[in-house]
């Protein structure tokens, strides 16, 4: 993989990350895959599919306000055409987290996130 | 994607998981490429490369035992070269999980996984 591919999907990523944090998850849908599937702690089973994301990020919009995160450990791994970038996301005021987001060059030469799984990094699990 | 690579991809990973819920993390471990990155939800950060997974792997051999898990809404997601598989894995005994496994086609013509991310499905927060 070259190294400007690495350096273009994480400039992506902040840049969504730095919307969602403001309430405005349009970047990372922009973002998202018409094939896209998901997931996350909340929920019962994979979300998949543009719709039902959109559906679920704009019940988000306007209720998520992070004023500091810093992504740590980032990495891209893969080739040309598809990566996986991951990262232990310390979100202060909404935890820490482990993100994992696939992207894919398609067909219209731009990078798009086919998959995302994001879980909380240690869990305070009650069991 | 070729419908024969989901095929193999999914058969690779029924195998190796038969033999996890035997106690058997080595069908796991050589499925894993050099450069493997983990997260679990017990680590604090993510694993990078093989050593550190073989290392933590064997201190799992003989410890787990799961008589009876399904792997439902089973997909993969990808080109030729690289895909995600993704599940949900309702392992009895040891809860519900979120898995997402990105796969590679490596220069040696095998297919060996570079990304490895498990999470609890809707975990029981101690919040």
């Amino acid at each position: 993989m070259e190294q400007s591919i690495a350096e273009k999907i994480i400039a992506l990523e902040k840049e969504a990350l730095t919307e969602w944090n403001k309430g405005n998850p349009s970047v990372y849908l922009a973002l998202y895959s018409q094939e896209i599937t998901y997931f996350d702690p909340f929920a019962e089973k994979r979300f998949d599919g543009f719709k039902k994301m959109k559906a679920f990020y704009e019940t988000l919009r306007g209720t998520i306000s992070v004023d500091k995160s810093e992504m740590n450990n980032v990495l891209v791994q893969g080739n040309d055409s598809m990566v996986v970038l991951t990262y232990n996301l310390n979100s202060y005021s909404d935890g820490k987290w482990n993100c994992t987001e696939v992207y894919c060059l398609e067909k219209d030469g731009k990078w798009r996130i086919i998959h995302n799984h994001w879980s909380f990094t240690k869990p305070n699990l009650g069991l």
